[in-house]
């Protein structure tokens, strides 16, 4: 009744599952109140965390990277997690000098994130033009050093449902002028990305978040309005989503996951300016396994979340396993009394049970 | 530097406007606390309104139209609009008896109103399938007695932004199958639509809001959650706005105006499932004055607003004038404590200044 961390064909029966641990290569781990719930969260499911930089001040140098993963291990070890290993990385933005993000990955940082100005929360400031002149030297400083370029794919002046696509020719121009840069799309949720990334260079992979895979444009406008479905890079069209879907179980290793998971004060979602953004961290073990499950593709799981993101960027691989099974459990309506999480309320198939 | 109300071709002086008084084809009037703020806010600038049934219970017979006519009448009254006129409508159901049809129509109700089960609020109970033998009888009745059908245009299985283009073809089917049935498709938000009202006979009109000559989808889900823009149908492109525009200034007549204003309780809107519909009485004369000037079209403002409509439905126009000036004003943030209105808190131009 055991499925197998080793080999991907053997048959893995449907009511337990143990794989490699986890990692998730794109979290929001907040600051304060927020930090002291997003970290326990990510690190109760998974051994690593790519940590996003778009706090307040953002993440642009090694004083500030070096205080933040001191209070994210704090808080880890506080929590019960000494082993949780956060991944930093460093904002790019528009004056930034190369020297700061040779001596940010000197340091252990493994990537860069760029955010196009004003694409999401906290992003005023950002890269206005990924073309621009003086960025140049940032990116071959990167590339020259095996650091990777993590980019919020979308242009935010187009119309939202447009946003990701028309990124895509800046994703296509990065690849090819900078041809050893490792580069993640984060957050694809278009027919448009998948297909840009699988005709793009190995170079080129893409995260995968656990919502896009379940919601659409609908769960947020098509009913009631539903703002704990809001998240840039919104959901789309049942359409593109078959294709993330497709992408998720492909078993092709430029696709691999990256949660999004941010968690956002109830007030700051359910007001007159809603915030982007979904905390999927709680559930996001079982929605993995219940969509792999529902598309026959649990042999498939285990790459997703614990080898192909961990082999692009050339870490090694976690040690240990983690175990799910088969037993419905009710998602809290809320947490902390201020965080409504992604399924708040409905009842899942599975559930991690054993992390060794 | 006074507009005519004569003669569409006289240069309309920028800086006040008079024109016939104003009628409003598609209000929402609520009941109870809202009734009493909807009503004066619609009975300030508009003689008749055309009050749609999606009431609990629903207005589905005469008793209950009777009773809501009074009520309204009642509230008209004691706020100083003593010769505000309601326009009654039917809400037509699966199951409906066509007698009770050309009973309403007998009584003075001058429309039914059919929602697709689902479409919006209070559209719970609906028509199923224009296209059931059942509904034939009904829709014959309203054609030989010349009571309009007035229909909610989205087919709410389809993905929200499809909704209106895929009823394109219901509507089609009524105009072909009920010739003389004069058929009015509500709150237009898309080239489609536009295009197919343009093509069919003349029995067949359109409404169109304030909100959708003003907003995009990016005003709802393109920055933060907007939820007090988002409403049924949710605004669409810039295209579709565009061909939305020119409908309402191309001075034909099958395009009148229907504001489709609708007061909800701020905490219906801003919370986990936020209801559609935007209260847009209070800004609606401003604005209309705003956008019609802005496209150098404000000596075709007074069809859009108290001719055509009249004339589809047969009804006599109104006596009397309605004056605004260019003079700006703030729109306040919010009414009774819980309505937010349509361009809360912002300065706009034009305010009426006098009806007589």
């Amino acid at each position: 009744m055991t499925g197998s961390i080793n080999n991907e064909k053997e048959v893995v029966m449907n009511t337990r599952i143990t794989t490699r641990k986890w990692d998730d290569f794109h979290a929001h781990l907040r600051q304060e109140e927020l930090l002291r719930i997003a970290v326990p969260h990510t690190a109760a499911y998974f051994e690593r965390a790519l940590v996003m930089p778009n706090i307040k001040p953002p993440v642009c140098d090694m004083l500030v990277a070096k205080r933040y993963r001191n209070e994210i291990l704090d808080v880890a070890h506080r929590s019960g997690y000494p082993d949780f290993e956060p991944l930093m990385t460093i904002k790019i933005v528009d004056g930034m000098n190369s020297g700061t993000v040779s001596l940010a990955h000197a340091f252990g940082m493994v990537a860069g994130k760029a955010y196009p100005v004003g694409a999401t929360t906290n992003s005023e400031e950002g890269v206005s033009d990924f073309r621009h002149p003086r960025l140049r030297r940032v990116f071959e400083e990167m590339e020259a050093g095996g650091m990777v370029l993590s980019v919020h794919g979308e242009m935010p002046l187009a119309p939202s449902l447009e946003r990701e696509a028309r990124f895509l020719c800046e994703l296509e121009w990065l690849a090819t002028q900078f041809p050893k840069l490792k580069i993640v799309m984060e957050h694809i949720t278009t027919r448009k990305a998948v297909e840009a990334v699988c005709s793009l260079p190995s170079t080129v992979a893409a995260t995968i978040t656990v919502h896009h895979l379940f919601l659409t444009l609908d769960d947020v406008i098509g009913g009631k309005l539903n703002p704990h479905h809001f998240c840039k890079p919104i959901a789309k069209t049942l359409d593109d989503r078959a294709a993330v879907q497709e992408a998720a179980i492909s078993g092709n290793p430029k696709f691999f996951f990256g949660s999004d998971s941010a968690p956002h004060r109830r007030e700051n979602k359910e007001c007159g300016a809603g915030e982007a953004g979904i905390f999927t961290s709680p559930v996001a073990p079982s929605l993995l396994a219940e969509f792999f499950e529902s598309r026959e593709s649990l042999h498939r799981l285990e790459s997703f979340v614990s080898r192909f993101g961990a082999e692009f960027y050339g870490l090694p691989l976690n040690k240990g396993t983690i175990t799910l099974i088969k037993e419905p459990w009710e998602v809290p309506r809320i947490y902390s009394s201020f965080i409504v999480p992604f399924k708040a309320g409905e009842t899942l198939q599975w559930k991690v049970v054993e992390r060794s």
